[in-house]
């Protein structure tokens, strides 16, 4: 009845020519299976999530202008009609490259012919595992839905609680690390508080709330143009923002956080100051660069493994600035793509392609309504045309039709009303609170 | 700084004439709270929650057709402009009759001229509360996420089970209760396996999964007139769902669901089969009907105190046909609409009101696509068109325009698809499963 196979694939050798794994199912891993369309071979898909996420967006599902739905997908109605593909949502333990299979919590191993590993990243705390406990972070859907409990509870419980320094404490918001999504974040809970809440409370005023963004180097988002950190800088202020430069973080407690000989009581810490690769260069026993990531070859290959590839976020790569690939989407995508298209050429008995080049298209941060950078390298923009950019950017890169018109939908009325849709909180606070 | 007003309205006696408190957010709630809106009066409307839900529409939501946002709506977006009302998120205890004030979990009391209680409905067991641990409810938005979470998964693990028996097991959906939430979830579920779910499994098949429906007395939708529950019989089995009728449940537990003497073990045993109010009238020490609520008098009073009033699912009132009033959204707003006009009459020194009473905008029930039946006293409808109407009342109703919009597109997509746009499993199953 129900059982169409239970033979077919997982359970014994295959009878066609290459078996393909997959892990991640990230833009990396999604670029990859895309590129395998036409492959006459059987292609497995393994994630711990059964949905593609589309992360640049996440900040605005963690700050209530977004539901998860606008921003992720079922894999497997993005692979439906990819009719060479199996998606199985599971949570990878170990990779035996001797016997040539994946290991899964709870499943059968999963035999590979070619293996590419594209886990992503995942948050790093510099070695002091004891501060996650005290910090919220931003990689999954469930993260974002956290803060978002987090952020409008603090508000909840402000508008009744009795002290005024247990007021003060539930209207500060602490974001550690200046980079893109510490800057997004901080902007965008400053507009939650002084735009969307601003008439929402009758006993505390939620344009009172502070947001403190602490850096520990001198300039945010090193990675773009002097003017650019400038520029956040001055849009952060303008938004009502505190940026503290050279602050970088001594510890962070269940009394708040400290840092340059202060001390900050606040309702949340958002960490947003380092990552780190997922456990595939362990699992490999490959060669790691100082974040985790495995140390690719050029065709994004693991030395030693002519077979198993790493890209993403996972994996390490020198550009050919001689400076190291920066952790975006479109690297991911563009090696996914191209170690998609080299199995594929090697399943035909083809030469393989070039070696892996990438093609720079640019850099964006948003800041928050009407206030963005982009740096395309042949143009630099700031303000309104840069947020017009993203905003068109980031709606086209949206994965499916659906996806676009209801972002599209929040976003209108978001621009014109100030307005959240998804200021919800659908769980008990996990402490027991009100 | 933060705090603008400490003393105001929630720790002093308040200077205004008239301090109105509702309990509950829901239809009845706000109904009563907008028809306050040009009363002198202090209102405080807690709830449990911070949102407004759009429970007729919930079943989406567990479904995966619908995203939380696009039926709740935070409920001090929806009355920034009232002024008149102070909205806190907390749970009620108890009320105090006597010192007229309200007990909430971790906050002072809440003093009151005027009670209104619109506390709504939960499920019960008839007494069976051991088998709550083994069945999904659907009252509020967390019950929702759950079920969704829990047919997703269902399906994620026969996909990679080994067992046949297993297999079956995870692709049988039991549903307890032939009323509309019953017969609306069991269409939906079938719908989402054999049309939404169909292409994007590889070793199941989808569309072989069992769903089945059992009721106790010997026909559905007991509260339509008998032609339409023949067609919602019709119209659930062509959508593949099996009906048994006069099938009481005599037990469920761990290893499945047992009536009639037949035994099925299932992924999701979704129990739709009986309400009780919530315990308004034990708060009260007042006179309760059979399910819990609060027999009223004819101004919706709660007998022996004047200024107390229920509403909705929570108070129990004879229409003019001599029958118990349903517990339906428009009986909730009449009558909340009722009370806040009674005591706005009460506050300006003018007579009450003539007594509530009921005016019957009918019932509608949804089966599935295209498939639904109306009833509106003077005209029946079903099929294509009671679809259609119910459809239309349905997104008329929706609180806010935002989520008009959302709900619209993503209803068109699913129309022409058959597509669902809430297929994520956000969170890790509780058991520690993949």
């Amino acid at each position: 009845m129900a059982v169409r196979d239970l033979e077919h694939p997982l359970s014994s050798p295959s009878p066609l020519p290459a078996r393909i794994a997959i892990v991640g199912s990230g833009f990396g891993g999604l670029a990859a299976v895309k590129a395998l369309k036409h492959c006459a071979a059987e292609i497995t898909l393994i994630d711990r999530t059964n949905h593609n996420l589309f992360q640049p967006l996440l900040y605005q599902v963690a700050t209530a202008a977004l539901s998860p739905s606008d921003i992720a997908t079922a894999t497997r109605a993005l692979l439906r009609r990819q009719r060479n593909v199996t998606v199985i949502m599971g949570d990878v333990t170990g990779i035996d490259t001797a016997g040539r299979s994946i290991l899964i919590d709870g499943h059968r191993p999963i035999a590979f012919d070619y293996l590419i590993l594209a886990t992503g990243a995942a948050y790093s705390f510099f070695g002091h595992d004891e501060w996650a406990s005290h910090a919220l972070v931003l990689k999954t859907l469930d993260d974002a839905l956290l803060i978002r409990e987090t952020l409008l509870t603090a508000f909840e419980r402000a508008e009744v609680a009795e002290d005024p320094a247990e007021v003060a404490r539930l209207l500060t918001f602490l974001v550690v690390g200046g980079g893109p999504t510490g800057v997004e974040l901080a902007g965008t809970i400053s507009e939650l508080a002084r735009a969307t809440l601003a008439q929402d409370f009758r006993r505390i005023d939620p344009a009172a709330a502070r947001i403190i963004l602490f850096e520990a180097g001198d300039r945010l988002l090193t990675s773009f143009p002097l003017a650019s950190s400038d520029y956040a800088l001055q849009a952060l202020a303008s938004l009502g923002v505190t940026v503290r430069l050279g602050a970088p973080v001594d510890r962070i407690d269940e009394t708040g956080l400290h840092a340059g000989g202060e001390h900050v009581a606040a309702a949340a810490i958002l960490w947003c100051a380092g990552t780190k690769a997922r456990p595939a260069a362990h699992w490999l026993g490959a060669a790691a660069a100082g974040n985790g990531s495995v140390i690719v070859g050029a065709q994004c290959d693991v030395p030693g493994h002519r077979d198993i590839f790493a890209i993403g976020d996972v994996a390490s790569m020198t550009g050919s600035d001689g400076k190291p690939l920066p952790g975006l989407a479109p690297v991911a995508k563009q090696q996914g793509h191209h170690v998609g298209r080299l199995i594929a050429a090697r399943i035909a008995g083809k030469a393989d392609p070039a070696p892996f080049a990438y093609r720079n298209l640019g850099a964006m941060a948003i800041i928050g309504r009407s206030r963005a950078i982009a740096d395309f390298g042949w143009s630099r923009l700031k303000g309104w045309p840069a947020w017009f950019a993203w905003s068109m950017v980031h709606l086209m890169l949206l994965v499916d039709f659906r996806s676009r018109l209801t972002v599209y939908v929040n976003w209108a009325w978001a621009w014109f009303t100030f307005g959240r849709g998804a200021r919800l909180l659908t769980r008990r606070m996990h402490d027991g609170g009100d």
